[in-house]
């Protein structure tokens, strides 16, 4: 891998989508795949997956193509996701449950070790949608991302909260941010942030649905008028 | 509101972002706002924000500024959310239950009203996570698609299901597709997709902690050299 830190963004989400690639080959007892086949289930050139793979170093022998195994011990590797990250969660409101109870995250290597929430009525009762995890004093926020060293957060608090949060975040040690509040937040260089908000999401394709039909509409009008 | 499809879709992201905020100002009794304080709340330039909102209209007053009512009531149409839409669920595993809990969909019009499933077990019965809801069979998908005039759908099946349920869902009418399965679907033109990974953006975080940890130690090891 070159740190180089000059690697394209895509490039690097689509690593992942390689990844479940192979990991479904390897679940059909495969052993090797070309960078044509790969690039045909993943709707991809296969130029494409060369060029992306060749960022990170060489892999796979042309003729042959990639080892399963080899591959995707590789991009585990340079993910990051061959080892295990304690992740915390700040906010047990619906959202900050919501995603307490998704185990895609623990799949993947992301263990979800602490929850904070400032609200007392939470504050000492195990959360319903993931039982093993009690919620803490948002007091103790700092104390805990010390003491279990955790890189990485989610940060599921309402927008008003979410800078205050992000900033006390990365004072204590945080290194990468997933941040669930519809706000852009303000953080050192340093730091990696992720960004989603899905009722956006949900807004953004009732946007692109209301505008579809409206065209839709302008052409049948258009249409009616040039009949009569 | 011209429907010339022409509009950047970062622009139509922003007015997500501009409605959240002139919603914070409303709750604080606020009736105006500039550009100016707009932007710099968001941390975007005025000249921006007017140049995202003239895509879809004249709005504000030279020197007045914006009605908060007013621009939040034009931004709520623009965006398709001054309306309720049905949407429906597929996938009611760990991530469709964790979704269905979420309330800040509902808060923004978009009322979950059907959720499916191809599990035998979980047909028939409550989701635990939102009991108001029994999971149908995959197989009342297009009956209830049709009944219940449902334009969005929200696909939260595992990745080798995703594309067939995009099709079936699609092919009964569904307008707009919100895609948690790691896949690029294969989709007609006229149907609008959002596309989430959970666990794909945690791995870009973790991508980039790492990487970020190479690029510090790699410096490190360079200052401790040229010391010696």
């Amino acid at each position: 891998m070159k740190p180089d830190g000059n690697i394209p963004a895509p490039a690097v989400r689509r690593l992942s989508l390689y990844l479940r690639q192979l990991e479904l080959l390897w679940a059909d007892d495969r052993q090797k795949v070309s960078s044509k086949e790969l690039g045909a289930a993943l709707r991809l050139t296969d130029s494409q997956i060369r060029k992306d793979l060749a960022y990170f170093g060489q892999f796979g022998q042309a003729g042959v193509g990639y080892d399963i195994t080899e591959l995707t011990t590789n991009i585990r590797r340079i993910l990051g996701t061959d080892r295990t990250w304690n992740v915390l969660l700040v906010g047990a409101g619906n959202l900050g449950s919501a995603l307490s109870a998704y185990r895609g995250f623990a799949k993947r290597g992301f263990r979800l070790v602490a929850v904070f929430d400032s609200d007392k009525k939470k504050v000492g009762k195990p959360l319903l949608s993931n039982p093993e995890l009690v919620v803490q004093h948002i007091d103790m926020l700092e104390d805990e991302v010390k003491r279990r060293e955790i890189h990485l957060a989610i940060n599921a608090v309402p927008a008003e909260a979410a800078q205050q949060i992000a900033h006390r975040l990365v004072k204590a040690g945080v290194k990468g941010l997933f941040n669930f509040a519809p706000v852009n937040l303000d953080i050192d260089a340093d730091v990696a942030v992720a960004s989603v908000d899905l009722a956006v999401q949900l807004e953004q394709l009732s946007f692109q649905v209301s505008m579809n039909q409206s065209i839709a509409d302008a052409e049948k009008t258009r249409k009616k008028r040039r009949k009569k």
